[in-house]
This record gives C-alpha cells, sequence and structure tokens, in this order.
C-alpha cells in the first residue's frame, strides 16, 4: 500500500479470481467457462466492428440494449448492459446501498459481493445457510435492506423456485431485491418475468456462461425504468462508454443465434447428470446442483488435497478455504470428453473403483 | 430517480459524451476519434481473439501490460491497463482522493473531473486559467490536494512543457499529481520519462485517440509500482477482467504497429497546421492547440449558432455552454479532406470570403 492509498480502502481486500494459468495446458474446470465455442455469429460481427474500432461505440447500446429488451419481453428503459456482470453488482452496491440501507446476502454466495460491500462502505449482515447449504427464504422477509442472492446459488449450484423469489421481493416492498442469474440457463427459473409486477426486483444476468462469451466481458441488468435510469446515472457518471464494439457486436451476434446457446445449455445438462452420477457412484457427495457447475465432496479425502493432486495431473478444479466449504470442491461441466478424463483421473487417485 | 436511489448521489450530474448519432451520416468532428481505421494488425488480431471469446481474458494483462512497459521504458509493475482511460482516471479518485485529501484541477478541463469527484463524494477545487486559458503553474504547487492535469489540457489544446509538469511534481511531494496524456501524442511532451524519479506521479494514456482506438477502450496509467499496487487493488475490488480478449489483442496488435500510429499524428498534425492557417484566414481566432483537435472563435458569431448551423449543413464540432467557453468551437482534426469541407463549409456560412 503506498503512503497516497485513502484510508478508506483499509480493510478492503480484492475479490481472487479462479486461477487462469497462461502457461500449461489444464483441463480448465475451475471458472465456468463454457467447454464450446462463442457462436460463430458473434465471432464474425465481433471481427467486422474492429474495422471501425477508431470510432467510439454507441454510449447507449441501443441496438444490443432493444435485442435483449425484446428476448425479456421488456423495453429499451428496462435493460442496461455493463462489461461483465460484475460491472452492474457494483452498479448496484453503489446505487441502492449505503450506511443507512445496508446489504444482505448468504454467508455462501458469490464472493464479490461482500467485496462491493466494503467497496462502497456498505454494511452488510450474511445470512448463514441452511446446513444443507440451502436458503431459508424467511429469513429474507423484511430485511430494511437491499438483498443480494444468486440464483442459483454459487458455489453450490442450489436454486430457489420462483415463487420462492417472488415471495422475498414481495416481502420487502421498500428496498431493492437482486437476483444474480449468472447460472440461470442449465435449469433454473428467471425471476425476468417478475419485472413488470414489481419496482423492486432488479435481475442480473451474464453472457459468460451459457452464451460462451466470458473472454468479450457482457452483462445486463433488467429492472424497473426507475432503477434502470438509477443505474445508468452511475454508469454515465463511471464510464460512459463502458463496452467496446466488437463486443457489442458480438452480444449482437449470439442473440441472433439463440437455437446454438439452448443447445449448448442442453448438453451441458447432460453431462452434468452423467457427471454426477459417476461421482456418486465413486462415493462422492454432490449438491442439486441447476449450474454449469457441480459441487462435491468424498466423505475419505479433504478438498484441499483433491485439489492439489488434480492440479498436479492436469486438471484445474476450484477450491475454497472457507470453512463450511473446505471439503469440497466445485467442478465445471466441460465437454464430456473433459469429464471422462476427470472421472478417469479421479478414479485412479482413489483406487479400486 | 427511484426511490430506492442512495441519497449520496443527489447531487450527481453524468458526464455527457459528445453526440454519437446513429442515424445520420455526418462528418463527425465533435468527440476527437481518429480519421484513420484501426490498424489492420490489430484488427486481425481482434479478430483473431474473438475464437477463444469464449474463455476468460487474463485478469493481470501481461502480455499487453509488458509490451506498454517496454514502450515506456518501465516495468509490468509499474502499468495498469483499464477499460478506456476513463475507468483508471475514476480509479485514481477512489484511490487517491477523499475527504481529507480533496481534487485540485483546473476550471476548464475534461469535464468528467468534477464528476468523478462528485461521485466519489471528494471536495474539489477548481482553479482558474488564467484569461487566454493558460495553467499558472505556481497555483499548483504545495496544494495538500490530489491535483489533476490534462497535458494537452481539454478543450483548450494548450500544453505545458515537461519542465514545467516536473515542477508541479516536485512541489507536491506528499500527494499525488495526475498527468492526463489523452492528447500528448499530438506534439505536446510526455511525463512518462520522469516516472523513475517521482513516487508521486501518475500518468494516463489512452488508446483512443493516436491509435485510432476509440471503438475499442483501453487505456492505461503508469507510476511508481506503489501507485500501480494501490489501483490494483481497487481494480480487483471492482472489475477483475475490465479488459476483454479482443480489446486486449487488438491493443498488443497496435503496439506492434507503432509506425503506423507515429505516421496518422504527422498527418494530423500537418492538418491541423493547414485548418488553423485557414480558420485564421477567416477571422478565426485560435489557441496554439497541441491536440488532435482545435479550440476557436470567431469575433463576430456566437459559438452556439455556428455549432447549430454547422451541424445542419451536416458537420459535428463540439461547443460547451459553460460560460467562459460559450464562445468557442472545439474541432477534431479529422482527415485533410474533412478539413478542406470544413472550410468550404464555414466561407458558406461567413460569406465573403
Amino acid at each position: 500500500m503506498s503512503r497516497f492509498f485513502s484510508s478508506k480502502y483499509k480493510a478492503l481486500t480484492p475479490y481472487t479470481p479462479g486461477e487462469q494459468p497462461q502457461d500449461m495446458k489444464y483441463i480448465k474446470l475451475n471458472t465456468n467457462e463454457s467447454p464450446y465455442p462463442t457462436s460463430e455469429k458473434a465471432q464474425r460481427a465481433a471481427a467486422e466492428a474492429a474495422k471501425k474500432a477508431q470510432l467510439y461505440p454507441d454510449p447507449e447500446c441501443r441496438e444490443l440494449t432493444e435485442k435483449l429488451a425484446d428476448m425479456c419481453g421488456l423495453s429499451f428503459e428496462n435493460i442496461l448492459v455493463t462489461n461483465g456482470s460484475d460491472e452492474i453488482l457494483n452498479f448496484a452496491f453503489m446505487a441502492f446501498c449505503d450506511e443507512s440501507c445496508p446489504a444482505v446476502f448468504p454467508d455462501i454466495t458469490y464472493g464479490f459481493y461482500p467485496v462491493y460491500a466494503t467497496l462502497n462502505n456498505v454494511p452488510y449482515t450474511e445470512i448463514p445457510l441452511r446446513e444443507d447449504f440451502t436458503i431459508d427464504t424467511s429469513e429474507y422477509y423484511n430485511k430494511k435492506s437491499t438483498i443480494f442472492i444468486a440464483n442459483p446459488n454459487a458455489p453450490t449450484g442450489i436454486a430457489l423456485s420462483l415463487s420462492e423469489i417472488e415471495e422475498i421481493v414481495r416481502q420487502n416492498p421498500d428496498n431493492v431485491v437482486v437476483i444474480d442469474e449468472a447460472y440461470v440457463d442449465f435449469g433454473a427459473e428467471s425471476a425476468l418475468s417478475l419485472i413488470p409486477k414489481y419496482d423492486n426486483l432488479l435481475v442480473i444476468q451474464t453472457f459468460s456462461k451459457s452464451r460462451s462469451m466470458a473472454g468479450a466481458r457482457l452483462g445486463f441488468g433488467a429492472a424497473s425504468r426507475e432503477l434502470i435510469a438509477d443505474l445508468n446515472t452511475v454508469k454515465f457518471s463511471t464510464n460512459p462508454y463502458n463496452i467496446n464494439r466488437m463486443t457489442m457486436a458480438a452480444g449482437i451476434g449470439v442473440l441472433e443465434d439463440e437455437e446454438y446457446t439452448r443447445n449448448n445449455c442442453r448438453r451441458i445438462q447432460k453431462t452434468r447428470a452423467y457427471t454426477v452420477s459417476e461421482l456418486k457412484n465413486m462415493g462422492f457427495e454432490s449438491t442439486d446442483s441447476l449450474a454449469n457447475f457441480i459441487f462435491v465432496r468424498h466423505p475419505k479425502r479433504d478438498g484441499e488435497g483433491l485439489y492439489r493432486e488434480l492440479k498436479a495431473r492436469g486438471i484445474l478444479v476450484r477450491h475454497f478455504s472457507k470453512p463450511r466449504l473446505s471439503d469440497w470442491l466445485r467442478i465445471t461441466i466441460g465437454s464430456r470428453e473433459e469429464m471422462e478424463s476427470l472421472i478417469k483421473t479421479l478414479r485412479e487417485m482413489l483406487g479400486g473403483n
């Protein structure tokens, strides 16, 4: 820390992204990327857009935003696109939380929420998940706080139903409820349909997972016009040209290739079922994940040891050292072939099976 | 404003970017874009990178950062790349300003500085430029504040010399001095060479102007390791994957095509000299701009009227309504052909000449 760094960030510990080794070839099952390439239509659109990269992009992102609005059954004024969904999460902490309006989220969830709270000097409460990692929704009623819920949750993959989400939104009429649907396309129910009914609901999605665009950085929020107007005030006071031309074009391209996306999601769900079944045969325990990752532990092996041995054998998975999570591994669902390699390797490691 | 918006942003008025009309074909001389296309090497690199867009980008941006460090005669640890230079400007307001360390900048400069100050709840003082729009550097000595100076300044184009900049840095040893060099490549002196000597200097540059990449969104800061480490703490607490793969690749590509950049800068300087000379012949007054824009007024015509009439005739320039600026126009230096059209149009408008 330099002698010039503002003391307001003394308590700030940055988020640690999953390892992104640039050197060795791993089977990379640690950051929930898609095993399928970005839509060729999106790739071509990005390449075409690079030819006009000397000109600023449209700061309103009108074409992309309108396409998204169509897809969501909403209007242009209900959508804000951002440089990955992390950017709009931060905007939501900025816009809808402060010292008099704290944040509330589960104790086990996306690790960035407490970082954003600290960054923005927002007091926050972490509500413990039940022992089986499920959320007790009644604990989120009438909180007088801004609520952040990842649905499905990370790193557990467990989802709430649409009616459970709606009840949380209904029970907090004077506070914003943020539903972070980064992983919603792999089997859970989206809350987008509730937006016309509730002015306090912000749904956040990303192009990084189901749309195979983690490297392009594109996310969006959907909400009432008033909430989106506030988030636009923050955006235009932070980085008006937050989306570059190539990413914007790729986003439009992939939305025109929706069947490719839907097909990839179905393949991942199928591979997830296969992987869970094989791991259970080996004695692993698994949560009921509806995401593009699974969350598993083996009764006889500690999580960190498994993580290290898998890495030594060329397979990267994610391990969290937090007490309740340290026995567990979060494993991205890759291609069928990658998951077969994982299973073969784990069989060798565990012996016998 | 929604009923949920944090009261801390009550006073926030977002930055207004220059018009980016998506409909009609204008000669666009209002947002200081380059008239020359993005380097073909950069375009090809972006297209190639789109093929791997399903994978997260390197959050450290190592290859690009090392290339930039080489170019600046500095090390990897001295450089941070960002989603346009606006992002690192905001990071600097976040990291190095707070209620006990206000910001100081000229009253006439890049319009985003007061927005960032307000966004981050930072008190700020605007020091008036002299009547001729020059900066009295002695007014920036020993300020006990974080100093922001655009060099060349915007929208005047007037630059301080390297020795004047150094004296400001030297006279504020216990505060950060930020030199925003968005327009430095068109004839002014960069302060990059001072970085090894001063731990309190942050130099900010952009790929938007001289490198023809406004649409790709890429900027960077160069400073002592300690300042860059602080800015990295902010980055990794805000948006770790702030640079997408296509932009990163394009950035690397354009740095490998430096002769193209240098040649374009020379052409713009030549066109600037031609344009100023023609406008002076028409009775315009002009500042001594070292940027890729000029700042001019006509003694007999008001700025807003000229702006409107030019727009009606298909030429967009920038007009600011701020009192001291309202007589003036900021005109981007486009291609020689574009500037010939501008001059022809102004002749028709002003008559006689």
